[in-house]
């Protein structure tokens, strides 16, 4: 099969051009730009999304939950299918080598497929039945069941780094469309074609499980003209959202300023410490400063949880830590960011941190030749430095990573206390640091969503216990993740039934519980 | 035991009276003021309770879940044990009945209870298991696993209307502590006294049960002030609040302007919808419009779900409804109302909605000679004005509905169709309107988060099962409940812990399960 990208937005099931502001997509390693040509949605055409969207939603969310799994899977396959066309044009848009794009597309299919099976294991619906209690003194107790409802149409924003896994068919569409909320996607401005394809296989997957009209749409434009009023619609519930902290935090004030305001789940920024304890640094610098600079140099550190900080304590190991790492930035190559912007962006920041009176340069790598090339950079400050400014522990999105070497312990425990919400912290920590890292738990807890144990916090795994979260402004909203089963329950709502007749009763509320799902009878949980 | 007040704040286990402005309590039935004098929190007894609360935190979610489930237990038996002292005191303060105080007192024991089981059955920890995966192909799996963790301290403004179940020791404060997080109360103003026994009850459940100081704490003030200053203390990570529309929205936007927003829980008003269906309207119309009136006149009408709107297609029985329900109301004897402000601004609703020029007034109960006194009013409109004026579908907080006359089917889902989202709808139903029940379903859960069949929405049952929230502005967060054990969820978020040594691993997510919780390994619940 031959998959073919023509520049038309998908309007439910109807396929039409924008007629706003063209576009097309810039190769970053050469500059050039490419067709086909994408033209902005023009109102009519969000006004149309969002009506289909909403037309749809009734039929969708009555879907059966085997069926709504038959559709996910349906999509993972499609996307299956347009491997080679999704890697060869997204590798074009982003600069992001085969490899990584290969996997990516599995890890997108992944990804709908694990919520598949979260929809067919029906814990979901929270169902919870208190029957009624007729002879309670002094008064009776009325049957009362409770089921989750999906909120509505979901807009989602694509992120530039991820074109696939956190795109058009990504973890913020899986989990919305797999919780019953039809979505209208906003196409990143850097992977349009990528985008179309994508959406292109949600559209066949729709059409082959035979889904209501209107359960997906994709649209193109801008983030402030586009995206502003598709977030400002009203038949919108809820915003799905992986990107800069500007844009993120723009899109929570629009939402919030709405006449019926609705969630946003934001996902913006972090620095991601890595936390060196001294047994760990004293036993393996070496090796942890070259697993430091892999994890950091990993696609060109464009990734929301790049190792952009890392912390010490001085003592036996530094020396070695800091001399691996130098070694290995100044043999890395460098890398094609993936546009312009984030690469003079990355340029920029790279420049204020390196030129910052209380820093110094440890390492450089190659500068690469290519249009949008990032090399990788280490530099060094000390605990007192970094908390007297706060601009020294902004994010720089690429693989730039500041060491931070501290006094003492209380020092990093104080330094720990001042950091912004992360969406990870890493410790190194052998036998005889578990002590300290006991101690210090409690503090990382409320500082990220995940804290990893000697790895690296690149590599966000797909499974039930992920969180791809954190507190604020790592996240618009702590009590969720962006990736993982759990995601499903973002796009969630309690309904509660006192009395209802048998007959109107939802499925998973019956008596008889003909699926058999997981339901709380007077608090007791089983499928009963 | 006696339970005198003294107008002492209650500052973790120290007692402090407030040096701000004096107030002292108000009998709404006469008007008359009575002691002790209670003195709003300056700003360094709020930052003594924030840093009590923060420096409590982690202390106190570290207390095991059984001796956790006790200290909820704890206060549930203090406050029994309050049970005169309370009645008498909330009496004078609210000018509600003993008999519905006493209730109250049981209910708000009851909620707590509820909770001390929900802690010990364990599923809140939201336990996941990924196990590792050292063979899998191309990169090994990491071990993953995910619990829920408390937010942090947590503020909880009480309501005007349950001086004891929605306020220092009501749901908020009871979720809040069942999931780990401290809590300092503002007291409302209009029942200091009450608040003071309610937090001594508290204060003594603590001591008892061996909780760090700072786990709970009580300030006086107003809103604007005391309020204004709790919601932006950096140490307060969420927001419980029941009360009027405009203090909820001013507590969610001061929360959203912090440099670290936090999510507020406010429940805020509701005008709680009746559909009279046509078979059950026909049937029963003239036991309809009595049982409504009992409904709409308990309490003087002061529950957030006091049903204040009701939708009925003209036609067999409505006009025996109109007659028996204008007979209740007309030897409805009113009641004192809780404040004089909320009395005036009763009265100042009624007339307003009385003068409109699309509504009748139907009938008027008698006028109590109380000081506050309050009297049930019924009006009556058509679908088209109702429609037309969306000032008419403004809550009036107290005895008084409206009955919409729909000419057909067609205005009747139109109608429910431009509601705001309510707390509930009720359905009265026969076996021949199933049918249309069930079409109207789709539309009530995007509506409300309660639908009750066959009954009337006052009475909110404390149970699993409840739904005590909505859609905006019913709430602030429809994704949520204020009643009910689901509640515990609103203030904890979840975290993921990767390749964790066993040792360093939270109880619940050790391997061996040693508290025998219930977990999802690879995606699979069971106590395993």
């Amino acid at each position: 099969m031959s998959y073919p990208v023509t520049g038309e937005q998908f309007l439910g099931t109807a396929r039409v051009p924008g007629t706003g502001p063209a576009r097309t997509a810039v190769d970053p390693s050469t500059g050039e730009t490419f067709g086909p040509e994408y033209r902005d949605a023009a109102s009519e055409h969000i006004e149309r999304a969002c009506a289909a969207a909403e037309l749809a939603f009734d039929a969708y969310r009555a879907v059966p939950d085997e069926q709504r799994a038959r559709f996910l899977r349906a999509i993972a396959d499609e996307l299956t299918n347009r491997t080679d066309a999704l890697v060869e044009r997204a590798g074009r848009e982003s600069g992001l080598p085969a490899a990584r794009l290969t996997g990516e597309v599995a890890r997108t299919a992944g990804q709908l497929r694990l919520f598949a099976e979260t929809v067919e294991e029906g814990s979901w619906h929270g169902a919870r039945i208190d029957p009624a209690i007729p002879d309670r003194q002094p008064l009776p107790r009325a049957d009362i069941r409770q089921r989750q409802v999906p909120l509505g149409p979901v807009a989602v924003f694509g992120a530039s780094n991820f074109p696939l896994a956190f795109s058009v068919a990504g973890g913020d569409t899986a989990s919305a469309l797999a919780a019953g909320c039809p979505v209208v996607v906003k196409a990143h401005e850097a992977h349009p074609g990528t985008s179309e394809l994508a959406a292109g296989a949600i559209a066949a997957a729709a059409e082959a499980t035979g889904m209501p009209d209107g359960v997906f749409s994709l649209l193109y434009g801008d983030g402030p003209t586009v995206g502003g009023a598709l977030a400002a619609d009203p038949r919108i519930q809820a915003i799905g959202f992986t990107g800069s902290r500007g844009a993120g935090l723009a899109l929570t004030r629009a939402a919030a300023a709405r006449p019926v305001p609705i969630p946003v789940y934001a996902e913006m920024s972090s620095t991601n410490p890595v936390l060196l304890l001294p047994s760990a640094l004293a036993s393996r610098g070496a090796d942890l400063g070259t697993a430091f600079v892999g994890s950091l140099t990993l696609g060109a550190g464009q990734f929301c949880t790049n190792p952009g900080m890392v912390f010490a304590v001085e003592g036996d190991g530094l020396d070695a830590f800091e001399t691996s790492a130098r070694k290995a930035v100044e043999a890395s190559t460098g890398a094609t960011m993936l546009t312009a912007n984030i690469a003079r962006a990355y340029a920029s920041g790279v420049e204020k941190l390196s030129g910052h009176a209380d820093v110094q340069v440890l390492a450089t790598g190659a500068q690469p030749t290519t249009a949008s090339g990032g090399c990788a950079t280490l530099v060094a400050t000390d605990a007192a430095s970094l908390m007297a400014d706060a601009a020294l522990r902004d994010e720089v999105f690429g693989a730039t990573s500041v060491l931070v070497r501290c006094r003492d312990e209380a020092e990093l425990i104080a330094l720990l206390r001042v950091l912004e919400g992360q969406l990870t912290v890493t410790l190194h920590a052998d036998e005889a640091d578990h002590e300290l890292a006991g101690r210090l738990l409690p503090v990382l807890e409320r500082l990220a969503g995940r804290i990893v144990f000697n790895g690296w916090p690149t590599g966000v795994e797909v499974g039930h216990a992920m969180v791809h979260g954190g507190p604020y402004p790592a996240t618009s909203n702590s009590r969720t993740t962006s990736v993982g089963s759990l995601a499903i329950e973002r796009f969630l709502r309690p309904v509660a039934y006192q009395d209802a007749p048998a007959g109107i009763l939802p499925t998973e509320l019956r008596d008889d519980n003909p699926t058999g799902t997981w339901r709380r009878i007077n608090g007791v949980l089983g499928n009963h």
